[in-house]
């Protein structure tokens, strides 16, 4: 019997658990043992799970309870031309994911965007943000406690960069319902998404906050932060970083390589993200940001809980007249302006998944693994990559659907 | 000079794209040819990223311009027992995620559901839906476009399940902005998400309506669909499976396992889920639901984009009285019940990413691999069991903040 | 001392209530005492309040502790011409506002529609909901809960519509979240704005459900009906009438009357009223609905908080090739299509404040006065009317806004 | 024939239009000649109407082509005890309805309150917003007005300050979607509600801003002021005046006057106005505030389109321990706290409707009728006494709903 063998049979005997395995092998061994558990006691095999391709201890601070690897498939778009404020250059844009066509698609519309003389994009705010609920005797209390925080911001600052030797606390806002007072804590957090660094330094800040006041914080989390829900305050405030994305694609190149004109894309934009939307209560007014910012997430090691803030994103499409400057354009109608703007994509080039291997593998495709120069500068470039991506998808999504060819593509595609 | 490095070479050189490969060489040489593509163009290594462990054309229908694949570390929670409609038992549950301190807290919520008896669960709605819309000349041709479908609806079920042998067309529901007239169709999809059935079944059913009425097609998907967008809609009138989990605790194992009360968490899930989403105009009055949907979706190859409609979760927390039957209780002030509700979680059994071995292996771990008996039951289980999980995460993540340990969590786990 | 002199004396002894004075005098006597009542404490006049045009006890069932009355201007714009689905002709719209500018606003936008052939508008669905909520057990229990309901229809449309002679009860959706049971009653009030009605029935309703299940009434009132609330679900699915108001108007009109373009109207549409509102997390995506609808709400006795649902309107605009027909418009750019879509405009010409003798003259002014025939055509027509008129706003707004004098209009009608 | 019926004869001759009156005739007459116009086009009597009960130039900076006045009954409720930031006393609260049961509902509610030692308020947030829409060429240009914005906000502040001697402009945000930039301005209005204060003076500041950048601008209002719609971005971040009001009330006073218990509120308040209101999509987590902002707008001349942002409240209830300190309190089961919290209640007490004679003694009857000393605290008190009237609706209502008598309540009031 194997090591593993041994320690899944004293799983099975009740005398370990499975988190403890830790503490008895080494993580490969410790994985090893937990697939054995689970597949008896599921009377199944979980053995591509466990050929995943790296030491088990480089995942140790990413999960617990590792059995192995879900493997999903890697892909390249483009290589896309990108202008942006960090972005820049000429580059392949890695996604991964399992919906066929996805790929396909964004890569035609990188493809187009390349034959327009590329895409910019600009990180235009920046932020993580974390909102503990204070919990005060009554309104009076409240207002008190509001005037408290306005006129203590520097000993906030103190206590929650106390805490970090990168992070800086932008802005505190507070909100009050009855006698629950929310403090919304805004940071820069540089190169790493933040999360955790902004909950940490949060929890000092609180505690100056309950020792010099009556209020007793209920939650280090209130969720007006708002994580991994879909939120207004994230769709209008802002967090992690608000990126635009656009372009301008000259009249011919639309006709040529979409089939379509600038004038359909417009009104299809129209009647679908923006008037579609608007009936249907959304917080997302675009055709499937979502697919890219997950697909891109995925590739590249972020938390795909937070695909979730990154579908707050409006599309816009309008025809703009001469914009080529060509006689034919103008006598045609114009050119096709397309524009994305994600409000709240929460992205980071170290810390959480980034440093798996094959996550990291794919910062580098992108040239952006790691901390930036200056700091942030990496994080803002990965933003603008994936607003760009997004881009292409809308431009390549609108335009199969104005000249009907979603659902064979998908059919093509042998889905 | 291997095929791959020839290959490579004649990207490089201008004579094939990336895309074209597939043609040229098998699935596993055209994917080596990439990597040394974009290897070379990125002055960087993919080593890991082609250390997959299938053939590549298992994922064909899957992805295009596949390098090889981004591997996520997989755990699991549980063993958890569950009384649901369709899931029942006690299992394990999958989850993939990069988030450190996550599956452990999943798994400590686990560990309380089954000491207080186990979660029940249910799907009380179903149904995954596409919403074209069309163009009319004003709203006295959509008055009549609204009647036509309600007078026809016989018409339109026939077209759309000529398309497909497992899809029933449920309902067919009119929305009239102006002169864009959105007509959405909801289906029966069984074991399948559905979307590429329902986007099918529903261009057959568009063929039908321009055909016989003067409305023009506009778009396949006019967004009120809503597909990875975050909707109202979807919050309120469902999407793919609303399912609803929940649990009564007693109050002695909230105490000695959680270390916290059920007033407490009571007290923190209005402030913080209720009304703090209340203030930051959400549709998501949960935690961290998102965190174990995305995990559980990535495990078990579900759509990644669609953790967005699976954010729109609502959780409750109360104290009830006598709940547990024992005088302890009683004089002590009652059991904890929770529950959460996913209006729309997306899921199936079959198709897309299930097919993948990693992804059916985490299938088979759940025992819900390929269609169900009855047909549906599959995907139902495991919506059930993804609520069930989401309870978990719940439940661990309030207790932690009403102990307030929640920063320090994640500083243990080594974020 | 007069009575009411004496009355008052009592009140301010404490011998009497204010809203007991009704039992010692006529109405009228009972206001005047309630005057020198407030007059005394506030220390002030309340004479004009007291020059009421109308018996007191006409207003008994309208109003309690009433001291006389408040007077809002009221004016008329138009005569517009109206071809609805009942409303018909050409005809004055009365409305009541306190906000210079407004009725002239309006009143532009009226001699447009009509130098354009009128308007259209549509009553496009239409029923006033009330929507209990239910505790049971758990979600064992809802879903018990929900499949009775499907089961029992009949018994609740018997017990619902034994309380009324006009109502019809159309449908009952459940939403369960948790262990609380929303069933939304949907009903067909005819002329009658009917939230009474259908209150009062679906009491009839809850007391069968209480009665045939396990599940206790919490609130006759869930919140999901939704009344006077912004709320998602009105704006998707309706409440009242959903009624859309649209006109093509000729390139020229536009250009001469309005002093500026088909072009620019569009434009500032899609970035003001498309855009604009996604990005604020709207409901309502228009320019000022909720001025038309509050003002002619307020002539015609309607409820003024459902003013609140009202503004759930979007207003698109496009502009239209060769919609004239004339070789101009098509040679310079198309005519304008605009529409407005309410889509939970509550209203009645029965009932409330329909009867008081202002409110029922301006019903008079639109021959809609009382209930129509077929019942519920009068509030059918009232719908209508303030749809048209919205548009007029819409038009009359977007155009100023479009050449630039919105602040100068203002300013020049003195306010 | 009168001087009205001549003018009226010209009207229907055709020689002159209805808004051409006032320059042939004194306000009243013209007011006659309108009657006479509208009573013969709709063969109606308009003899209310006309029995308006001051001169009718009094109104000429309210309403064009006014016809007379329209009445809506006035009551009062209370006496209630305030203790605001800017009201403080007893006093009665003035309500123009046509709603029959509101008052008398409202009149309770402040009774209870009063039982208690009366209610708190305070106005936590205030300043009146209007953002002005631009068209840029791309994201580029974007980002560098928005730089130009935050550089050069004192040119702003000045161009904003030179048009009001009151206002002051407290701060700009910008808000970017593709090529349109928004930029929300924020004035002290001090006591006038303050549109057309902050229209003007932004108008002056978007002079500077075309001046100066190469922006154009599009529309002075880009909808995310955003007015007279419903919208998450004033329910997030407030617009006009954040004002809780909040009340703790002793058990046996629940029980005694209300017939139900702190436990029971808390409950439904749970269930309808949180969980029920989430479900719903909504931004009103309240039961009819809406109903008391209306009443209490007619009644003191504020804008009753703006009843829609005033919808944005929360209320929460929660049961408090040993909160009147009595040994009763504590055995039983503590007392209730109650409060509400309206995020943007738009009010003034100079301006717009607050000069006419009938809603300037309904401020007086509050004592804060125009400008207040400081400048600012009589609107201030303003929106603290409709807080505390919301209060008293909300604990009304909450407690009929809880004592299940609300249909028998409206039934008995006779409609």
């Amino acid at each position: 019997m194997t090591d593993a063998a041994i320690l899944a049979e004293r799983v099975r005997e009740g005398e370990l658990r499975l988190h403890e395995l830790d503490d008895h092998a080494d993580a490969d061994v410790a994985a090893t043992a937990r697939r054995l558990v689970v597949e008896s006691q599921a009377d199944t095999s979980l053995a591509t799970v466990g050929e995943y391709g790296f030491p088990a201890d480089r995942a140790e601070s990413n999960i617990e309870n590792m059995l192995g690897t879900v493997q999903v498939p890697l892909g390249v778009a483009g290589p896309v031309t990108v202008d942006g404020g960090a972005a820049s250059g000429e580059t392949y844009l890695p996604l991964a994911t399992t919906e066929g066509a996805l790929l396909a698609s964004v890569n035609r519309g990188c493809s187009t965007l390349s034959a327009a003389g590329g895409a910019s994009a600009r990180v235009l705010k920046s932020g993580m943000t974390r909102a503990p609920v204070f919990r005060v005797a009554d309104v009076v209390e409240a207002e008190a406690l509001v005037s408290w925080v306005r006129d203590n911001r520097g000993e906030l600052v103190d206590a929650a960069e106390s805490t970090t030797s990168h992070g800086e606390l932008l802005d505190v806002t507070p909100y009050v319902v009855g006698n629950s007072v929310y403090l919304r804590f805004r940071y820069d957090t540089k190169d790493a998404m933040g999360m955790n660094m902004a909950t940490i330094a949060t929890e000092a800040a609180c505690d100056v906050v309950e020792g010099e006041t009556g209020a007793d914080l209920v939650a280090l989390s209130g969720n007006l932060c708002t994580d991994k829900k879909p939120a207004a305050i994230n769709a209008v405030e802002g967090r992690g970083r608000s990126v635009t994305a656009d372009v301008t694609i000259p009249r011919e190149v639309v006709e040529e390589r979409l089939h379509t004109t600038p004038e359909d894309i417009s009104e299809l934009n129209t009647r679908k993200n923006l008037v579609g939307s608007a009936k249907a209560g959304s917080l997302g007014f675009n055709a499937h940001v979502a697919n890219v910012v997950a697909a891109m997430f995925l590739a590249t090691g972020q938390d795909e809980a937070q695909v979730v803030e990154g579908a707050n994103a409006i599309t816009t499409a309008e025809v703009r007249e001469g914009g080529s400057g060509s006689a034919d354009s103008a006598a045609s109608g114009g050119d096709l302006y397309l524009s994305v703007s994600l409000a709240s994509l929460e992205v980071g080039t170290v810390g959480g998944g980034t440093k798996l291997p094959t996550q990291s593998e794919a910062l580098d495709v992108l040239g952006i693994r790691g901390g930036g120069d200056p700091p942030g500068s990496n994080a803002d470039a990965l933003a603008e990559y994936i607003a760009v991506g997004a881009l292409a998808g809308e431009l390549s999504l609108l335009s199969a659907l104005a000249s009907r060819h979603l659902s064979s593509a998908h059919a093509d595609l042998g889905r």
